[in-house]
């Protein structure tokens, strides 16, 4: 099993995902999970496993706010206590399944997989940018890769001008820009791209004859790895604030399935062309060469591979070592 | 590989599913065997694997009472010794094959993969009523499941109340009746359920209007996991004597394949219907349930894994337990 | 990872297999390989992953002699070192990847995967007969089988009396013949089966009424699979002088892909029928049986299970001997 940090908000799901479904069995952090509204419209989250003989208990049935096993009938309440034994009013003490405490945030569920105690909403990284501007498609996607493959691949965005040259039309902004990284207040860690005085994309026709423009993408990351992709493009000069287009911001929240799989959520605008677009630079540019570094590194640590580090992996290299540093700090001493 | 106990006899198959066949290749217990009837009508068990370069025998052909390698032709007899070299007219004297002892029994083929000369025919457990009644069709399905999850699901029949409710149609008889285990001379262990004074079935015209009846469902356990089934539906109150449908007796004899395996022999009434009844009941209801007890249990132990334990388990909990003691009792002194 | 011997040439491919392709991607004992021709003619063998994220360099693109990675960009010239970090001008004196050497000889290409500095060409086995006679189609095909069990087959050709009796038409001449087996100056194996005297195939009209023919089938093992099979057919006392059809010899030459897995070179007539044969003999009748032995013997010692060795082993065990030797020569002192 991983070695997960374990006192941290994880995405679980979209809030919209639940709707209409008696809950939702998804497996994360290794374990299946089963995640459903109360009637009260809180979110529960219980482990996706019967103690009495293990099955999933997304095999049995809602009622109200309890679950009853299909296998035996042993009923959970939220609180993960069996309420009802059908075959004897004695119920055995250690009947419970474990719960998780579960957050709804601008429409993603967020769940804590450590103490309980700790779990305080006001650590859940700060998305709100989901509940603005024109509304968004909410996706969710899946790759047989680490997360930590996938934070490096989007804290490294130079890979735009290798894998996504065509999709994005970047036009080789990238190879001239500035690269930074930064930590702010809220702990995240920074990965800037600031390309200034680029040439404009052909549709820009709102940019003066022979004038260019400055663009920049940011990448914001929260530990474990949830991150937020922020795009501008403004007239050259204008101290990025006459916008050519409005400014984008996106999620990438990646969530580990299991040590080789992870949930990866994001966003996207309506329409058919920009779903076969999500779908082009997710799974058909993105997905298959982060599982090619899966495939590469077997189940080799990949401090003991002795990677190159260049210079744009600053970013993905200072997120790596805060998770280390959040592994080491979550290992009983003398472990 | 798993800790089987050895010293007892397993089903290996039907006498018919050997008709007509040169032999029958079947994976037990880890390992591969040949399966065949000698020209005096006995049967014989050997290693599917030629001692030489460990292909399986089953490639080969079969010449009389001896089985001819398909790769280099080394032939072996009905005692597993190498009878010709046809290269050289020296054998080595370790070309052997294992064999077992093997017994038919009611139409049922028993093996000993134990000490050979433990192998005492009298210890077969009694399935006698295969030979009694209307002719049945016998059955053989498979699971991805070791065989004490199968054992589980058979000695803990209120599971029926869940997975079986509209096949069986069982209208909560199971709720209100008492569970009891009890041990025979025969080393037997039994779980009963006994549902008196319970509302007769839509198609038991022959109660009186009003009157009710009792039902029995008793689960009769051998080691390793050979059991059978007794059923009987008779008035209230006649001491079981005034049955309303004759008597019902099945065996479900499970025999591990592999550790996460096993081959289940049952059978089943003549015609379509009851082969769709036996489908949906086995493979669409059981099947599922008991393979995902051994997906959530992966390789871990049951009993670290701390079970609930409830009254129902009694009988299974007790086989486990018999079991244990077999396992114990094989295990080298200071093993 | 296999134990396998390092310090030895391994055929890596056909030369054919580049023609018209930038690289060939190619495992090779357990790594994957980039193999391809440089603009002066020369071969180079790098490791098919980037030392940054370790992705396959075969995603990448060809530029003159140079690969570049299609993920970030970094360029390796011929020599495994890195020419250009498209982000930076600084590159990471650890930006290389591994090379071997690689030589063309007869048309199939060999590599050395140990010390380069011991690679010397005069060691390649001599296959200068693949350059002789009517040309040959060069072949490959793959068995999910250690390549030691693929020679143990080929040194063993008693085989052929059971899996290609009716392909190969043999009659029963290897049942009488001498085998022997010996060793030359080269260091080779040889397995050698000597028919003399024996009826002469059905099409053999140049052998006179009641004549016989002598004939022979020769297999030259060089460590580490890489073999060679010399056929003959004369008139009975002759001292192998006068043929009935001219001397063939074949390829048989076995690389590791895995320790489960090997790729077989070899070479076949031109033609459907030869074809049709060679998918017959390599697919249809070996490759399931070799295939059968890698399954049987799991990942459990060839040695350690006991095989039964028979006189027609001998060469096969030379063999096998020889190469625990090389691996005792290469395995640390006190490892």
């Amino acid at each position: 099993m991983a070695d997960y940090v374990r006192n941290l908000w994880y995405m679980a799901a979209w809030e919209e995902e639940l709707d209409g479904q008696p809950w939702l069995a998804r497996t994360l952090l290794d374990e299946p999970r089963l995640l459903y509204r109360a009637e009260d419209g809180d979110y529960v989250m219980m482990a996706d496993r019967c103690p009495h003989r293990f099955v999933p208990l997304s095999r049995g049935k809602r009622e109200g706010d309890t679950i009853a096993c299909g296998y035996h009938g042993l009923t959970f309440g939220r609180d993960g206590r069996c309420v009802r034994n059908p075959f004897s009013d004695l119920i055995p003490p250690n009947a419970r399944v474990p719960i998780w405490p579960v957050v709804a945030r601008h429409g993603a569920l967020w769940f804590w997989p450590g103490d309980a105690e700790r779990a305080d909403p006001a650590l859940i990284p700060d998305f709100g940018f989901l509940d603005a501007g024109a509304p968004m498609v909410r996706g969710r996607t899946w790759m047989a890769a680490n997360y930590e493959f996938i934070t490096d691949n989007l804290m490294d965005l130079s890979h735009a001008e290798f894998l996504h040259v065509e999709t994005f039309g970047t036009n080789g902004a990238l190879f001239g820009g500035e690269h930074g990284v930064r930590q702010d207040d809220s702990g995240a860690i920074w990965s800037n791209w600031w390309m200034p005085d680029s040439a404009p994309p052909v549709w820009a026709t709102m940019v003066p004859e022979g004038g260019t423009i400055d663009q920049w993408l940011e990448m914001r990351w929260h530990a474990p790895a949830s991150m937020a992709l922020f795009i501008g493009l403004a007239l050259s000069g204008t101290d990025r604030r006459e916008l050519i287009v409005p400014a984008m911001a996106n999620p990438h929240i990646i969530t580990p399935e299991t040590a080789t799989s992870s949930h990866y959520f994001f966003t996207r605008e309506p329409g058919e062309a920009s779903e076969a677009m999500a779908k082009r630079v997710f799974n058909e540019e993105d997905q298959p060469m982060i599982e090619a570094v899966q495939r590469a590194m077997r189940d080799r640590d990949f401090w003991r591979e002795e990677p190159v580090i260049l210079h744009v992996d600053a970013a993905a290299i200072r997120a790596r070592r805060r998770l280390m540093k959040l592994r080491a700090e979550e290992r009983p001493a003398g472990g």
